[in-house]
């Protein structure tokens, strides 16, 4: 088995969270080498500093995690935070537009936040949990047709995360076109490795050190 | 008893929620007298619209729900939020932040937010459910310092919502210099006169409708 640890955006967004935590969670991704830290927008200048050299990511949030800010606001955040630093941005669809199937509204805000993001990477929420699969079929189809380079299936903040029939589904109709982020309730490294197999090329997590130290682990007893 | 309507924000938070639930939002404030729908920041001009020449305010939410945005965000959502004709806005105060114990920084930010605002009266959002007591009370004094018009005990986002032992500590602290705003689960009648006696001067329900319909039932059992 490969090192989980590139797959993994180590993720920090409750909203009690304190830079102290944000510190730690920096260190940990050096450490354990995770793709990013994703971490709310009023951090990404103390993560851009604390990562300066490093191999480590900064990703952030827009819109996040409900998705129904104005389409200027989400725009000018991302301008925002690609001006501070942030070197991926996980967007979150306006969820009940596409409910409404206006599918036209929800392309033309990923496009326009894929273009303010200039050439930094936009994965785009469409909180599954909320979708038939129909919808998520869609969603995944805008997606890709507004030129972003992920789909994610969840925000952790709605009723339920990711789950592998989603994963799959979603892995299914991006057809390698672009990435797949699984996010949400992903704690262990069995769970992990649910969701790459069931075709996430991106896990975001908030349980990184833990499925990296269990993956370890298993290396040691084969040794 | 008096009418409960016009302490009642109608609200509709919901990532899922759609155009049409937005309408039905606006009719029951106007038929039911509610004081504001409140409603995110995409849907204000659409309630804007549709308040047109009633009574009902229209309320919307800054930084919601977890309220790590960049200031600069919080305050430029909060001008776009205002010139679109929002009424009242109810904003979250970065959690995290006065967890640190940097109640400089949240006063700054609720002050900004509130020159943003211009004459639009602004609830600051503390989220009780991640504070001990003693950071209730400082949080309240810092919102009465830096010119806010309430403090609101909750989001409806985190662990739990509003309680009758918060609202009665925030509006002890509070002293009738601002307001108080129950919010958070408040789904019935009983409820609703707790946080009134409690010290509530508005309450945020999505069940605005079944608690004046309550009402309107007592009243007819008593003539």
């Amino acid at each position: 088995m490969i090192n989980p640890a590139p797959f993994i955006d180590h993720t920090l967004l409750k909203p009690d969270a304190t830079e102290a935590m944000f510190a730690v969670l920096c260190e940990e991704a050096v450490e354990y080498g995770f793709a990013s830290v994703c971490l709310p927008p009023a951090f990404v200048p103390f993560a851009v500093k604390r990562l300066y050299g490093s191999e480590v990511k900064v990703c952030t949030v827009v819109g996040f995690p409900c998705g129904y800010n104005t389409l200027h606001q989400k725009v000018t955040e991302t301008s925002e935070l690609v001006a501070l630093g942030a070197e991926e941005i996980d967007m979150v669809i306006p969820v009940g537009r596409l409910i409404e199937r206006n599918l036209l509204l929800v392309e033309e805000e990923i496009s326009q936040i894929v273009l303010a993001s200039e050439q930094v990477p936009v994965k785009v929420i469409i909180e599954c949990c909320y979708l038939d699969d129909d919808l998520k079929r869609r969603a995944t189809e805008v997606v890709v047709k507004a030129g972003a380079a992920y789909v994610k299936t969840s925000t952790g903040f709605g009723p339920s995360g990711a789950t592998v029939a989603d994963v799959r589904l979603l892995a299914a109709t991006a057809a390698g076109r672009i990435g797949v982020k699984a996010a949400g309730g992903i704690r262990d490294l069995s769970c992990f490795w649910e969701m790459i197999a069931a075709g996430a090329t991106r896990v975001g997590t908030s349980s990184g050190v833990k499925i990296v130290s269990a993956w370890h682990k298993l290396q040691n007893c084969k040794d």
